[in-house]
């Protein structure tokens, strides 16, 4: 299978190259059409033939709301053939050239009584034999509904594929790909890791109580260096065969699904690898943003030479931003190995949105978190968002964007009152704001205006947003500095950060290796250090966090300690649903409680050294008194009365749920 | 004049002290009734007594929208008399007791027939004469519509009245009144400042261009100690007599209006100061908040047994937020000298929301500052605000809101889109978030998150605000480290500072002194230094900064510059209506542009020491190329083209308004 994929990878690799230099020659118009056209209706009777270079999407389904179908082909000087389709309920409603005469853009209307089936797409040309494309429409395996996505009774792990287990050895090194090193040793190169290694450690991530995954892009990166990082994508239609095949994924998935497990994809709308199959022969002079500075360096491609973009995010919602910098935060390009996709042509709008229904459809999956969500056209980001929450009405997406201003994260949340009208529709934002402000919370030392007061606040900012339990919240992620490496490596710091995070009115996202204490202390923030492997994903390592085998006591500890959050906070209503109060720090001591029907969980963030009594009168509303209460960590229990001993600095959750 | 109030002013204290320690003598209840009630309908021949202590509001008038007038009546024993008046159009619809038998609220309807005029209010009770007090209605001296707030067209200049000029030093120590010291050595107790003071200097204030004055609260403060600062009030009708006089009052608004200038009064509706005069008699068993404490322990009041508030201001919007901290926000006093209103208490709202009518109509006021914005109950400030508006559609009133959070901010801005409903009907908010940008802009050094970038995305909130011009901004104010010394004294900043402020689209506040570069260096931030004497104001001050005299170049230059840019302001459209385009800073360098019609505004900040030429080829879509353009404070012109030479460090203000 392996092989097999190998090889016909350096088939298309090297139709590509015939396609670049040779354009005039037509590799296949010259095969037999072996199938005459009036048989197409007998779906049995074809025969199936792919005389096509490439269309996309590569399949489609029946039964969708929107019944719309635009395929991109691309194929030497297919511009001069003109397609045809005899199929039941399907209709070419119009074909478009592109600017290149390698492309041809058709639209399909798929009616909904349409059956399921394959069907020969025919390209014609006088005197030539016909192309023929077999093209197949699947069946839905489940109901629209039922793409339930991640909400807040999830618990998300963030894993860096590329780091976390190499379950397949045989597919670190593929020929056919540029990058063709492995090297451990180096934190940018790439490591070995991969779907299987997933696989095979699904149990270990679901005994820690999470619930779903989210890995950072597996689709071919297939970039010269640094491809280990997955969001310089090659070819949406393809997992990288560093990381697996389709049916690898396919596999998590399922796998994950019988866990009751949601598997999150990372799309990439605003970008592309400079590597992509598609900008050697870009269908449309406006595919890419600043294509004509793209064009005229190309040959001599130093990076330099990309307009790249101010990262002025504010100009989206900025009523008072000049044109030039809304315009370059829009088309620039995010780093120049990254061309900017030009989501205001038409043709790729329709081709990324189909792109994701295809993934979603294909795999089953559970979200998509769509990278660097400010940098793209936003009107294209709200139709892209609007067109799988109308196909998918129970979906979940999470969107990055990286600011720290409530303001910014409402404003992209879907349905907040916008005075400009924009509708996002995205259902979660992520909330940078609340992760620096715990992160502040528990570094500063406290005073009026610092320290517990931040998340105090921060939280307060909650009356802002549509639905604040739909917004992640993290601690970390592969683009910053490690949340313990943040705690300046403060253990305790760790637990509480860990602790608070788990009981907001949030979805909580964790960074894989966080409970065994990973860190990037040696140089913080390197990317590739807060990437490291996971010690255990592969055989030559000796530390193995999987099993245990040489992790230090603190790191089993926060190990155990995760696991006992994480599986306490998977069966509890209260933190998933329940309603929240808080009252305001005092001495230091910072008092949240989830609350709904027969369970109340509260948390108390204690920043005292010496032990200190709680006074518990304050919290009467929350009408304890005399109840028993279970410390979820220690497993002791307390009758809540007058006051709680806190013996040290840290963090105590209590249950009324015995 | 002088002498007979203060005699006036001993004989209400006289009978204040009698009605305390001798509660069931009746002082004047013996006192003949002249005046049959049948002749009262004969305006002519009312005979006009006062023979109640006290009533208010002190006078009312017709034509109001709201019919309703409540009056506090306080007397010995009053609640055992019961009212009569006959006046056409005028009806006691109730009367009300309280707690204290020598308070009467009496509700009066005023139909809209009803004839501006003297009346008597006749008390009876078996067996007594009459008491008589005589109650004007008065006519209104101009239409609701015709009381202008101000708006983003004005620039107000903010004054501590006793530390501006000492206009009347025949009132510097007024001998029934508490603080009889004057010390101008001491940063705390009574300079002799004085409406007079400001009327003197009117001419000055207007020349520097400024439109508004907003001062510091004038109502009487009889309070033993720090009485100068004037936010502990001790009669809500009545002007302190070391200001000078209700009438002085009203001589500065009239001359004011005369220039065309706004006043704009400081008031408070939280709190009063611990000596106001109903404390000693309080109506209610809950007129203040925590009353229960204050009576158990006023006999040896040390100030600590009062519960003051947590200051938690983001209880007014946290939907999380504990009752227990709601409550103690709302209801505790903001300081242990003032206690806190209970607004929750209708009477006590009633009185509020008269007592700020009775100013507007009295003065013919330009504005309402109210203090501490988020500390009186929240749904009585939004009725409050609601019912000023409701009389004068267009006047103005301005909340101090002491939060950075634009989010706060904007919440209690009127029509906002509160997820909670809550409308505070306030136009005015204040902008302490731009406010901190401003600084942290100037004294940062240049990055991707720090120095102009603070402010170009501060200003970008604005998609955020209800209405952005209607804020009003500043860059320090009487509770606050002055802008030069939180500008580290740094003269070039400061200019920078004031220069953008006054571009804005908003309502722009500068604090007296600001020109002359007053500063509290010697302990910042210290409120006695923050509110020093200004030079000139007293005549025995060598230096005078009204003339000039004494006072150091660089002191005349930002005097200059100041006057330069606020009598620019003062007709500028563009700048108080135009529309706002800023480009993202970059090199140290950030344009902002107020456009409108025929005037386009440029003002550029410039953190470059080193001369540097500003490529003009990114500011197209302002459409100035070849045309003419003046620097408002050099008064030079250029011609836009290619680039400006900036040769240092500084601000520019270019018009095309030549």
């Amino acid at each position: 299978m392996k092989r097999f994929y190998i090889e016909q990878k350096k088939v298309k690799q090297s139709v590509l190259i015939a396609l670049l230099f040779v354009f005039a020659l037509n590799l296949s118009c010259k095969k037999k059409n072996d199938m005459p056209s009036e048989n197409l209706d007998e779906k049995a009777s074809i025969v199936e033939k792919q005389d096509i270079l490439r269309i996309e999407p590569l399949n489609w389904w029946v039964g969708f709301k929107d019944s719309t179908l635009q395929l991109l082909v691309h194929h030497p000087n297919i511009s001069e053939w003109i397609p045809e389709i005899s199929y039941q309920g399907i209709s070419i409603e119009k074909t478009h050239h592109a600017d290149s005469p390698n492309y041809l853009f058709i639209d399909l209307n798929i009616s909904k009584e349409t059956k399921a089936g394959k069907f020969n797409i025919i390209f014609k040309k006088e005197n030539e034999a016909d192309l023929v494309y077999t093209y197949e429409l699947k069946p839905r395996e489940k109901s629209a509904e039922n793409y339930i996505g991640f909400d807040s009774s999830d618990a998300i792990y963030l894993i860096t594929p590329d780091r976390f287990a190499n379950g397949n050895p045989d597919n670190d090194i593929v020929e056919s790909l540029k990058e063709k090193t492995i090297d451990r040793t180096n934190n940018y190169a790439r490591h070995g890791g991969d779907i299987e290694g997933i696989i095979k450690h699904l149990d270990y991530v679901e005994d820690l109580g999470f619930t779903a995954i989210w890995s950072c892009p597996l689709q071919t990166n297939d970039m010269p260096q640094s491809s280990y990082h997955g969001y310089a994508i090659t070819d949406y239609y393809e997992i990288d065969p560093r990381y697996g095949t389709l049916d690898d994924y396919k596999l998590l998935a399922s796998k994950m699904s019988k866990k009751g497990m949601k598997l999150i994809m990372d799309q990439v709308a605003n970008h592309c690898g400079l590597e992509h199959w598609w900008i050697k022969d870009l269908p449309f002079k406006d595919w890419i943003n600043y294509q004509d500075n793209y064009e005229k360096n190309k040959n001599d491609w130093d990076g330099n030479k990309s307009i790249t973009t101010n990262h002025k995010r504010t100009t989206n919602q900025d009523m008072y931003a000049s044109k030039i910098d809304k315009e370059n935060m829009s088309v620039g390009w995010f780093v120049s190995a990254m061309p900017d996709l030009n989501q205001r042509n038409p043709f790729m709008a329709k081709y990324t949105i189909q792109n994701s229904i295809w993934w979603i459809e294909t795999v089953g999956l559970g979200g998509i978190r769509q990278d660097t969500y400010p940098y793209p056209d936003k009107d294209f980001m709200s139709d892209w968002a609007g067109a799988i929450m109308n196909e998918y009405p129970n979906f979940s997406i999470v969107g990055e964007e990286w600011s720290y201003n409530p303001l910014l994260i409402g404003y992209w949340q879907r349905g907040a009152k916008n005075k400009d009208g924009y509708d996002s529709n995205l259902k979660s934002p992520m909330d940078f704001a609340m992760q620096r402000a715990i992160v502040e919370a528990l570094n500063e030392t406290e005073s009026w205006d610092k320290g517990l007061i931040k998340i105090y606040e921060g939280l307060a900012n909650d009356f802002h947003y549509v639905t604040p339990k739909d917004i992640m919240i993290f601690l970390d992620n592969h683009d910053m500095s490690r949340i313990f490496t943040q705690l300046n490596g403060d253990i305790i710091n760790t637990k509480m950060a860990l602790s608070y995070l788990l009981m907001l009115p949030r979805i909580p996202q964790i960074y894989y290796g966080t409970e065994i204490l990973m860190n990037d202390f040696e140089k913080p923030g390197d990317h590739g250090l807060v990437r490291t492997d996971f010690p255990g994903g592969w055989e030559t390592d000796t530390t193995n966090a999987f099993t245990g085998t040489g992790l230090t006591e603190v790191q089993k500890e926060m190990q155990l300690y995760l696991k006992k959050l994480l599986n306490y906070r998977k069966s509890s209503r209260a933190i998933h649903e329940g309603k929240t109060v808080h009252f305001s720090p005092e001495n230091g001591i910072y008092v949240l409680c989830r609350i709904i029907e027969n369970e109340t969980v509260v948390h108390i963030l204690n920043k005292n050294e010496q032990p200190i009594d709680l006074d518990l009168s304050r919290f009467k509303e929350i009408d304890l008194q005399g109840k028993l209460l279970k410390n979820i960590i220690s497993g002791d229990t307390l009758i809540w009365h007058d006051n709680i001993k806190l013996d040290t600095r840290g963090s105590m959750v209590l249950t009324t749920k015995i």
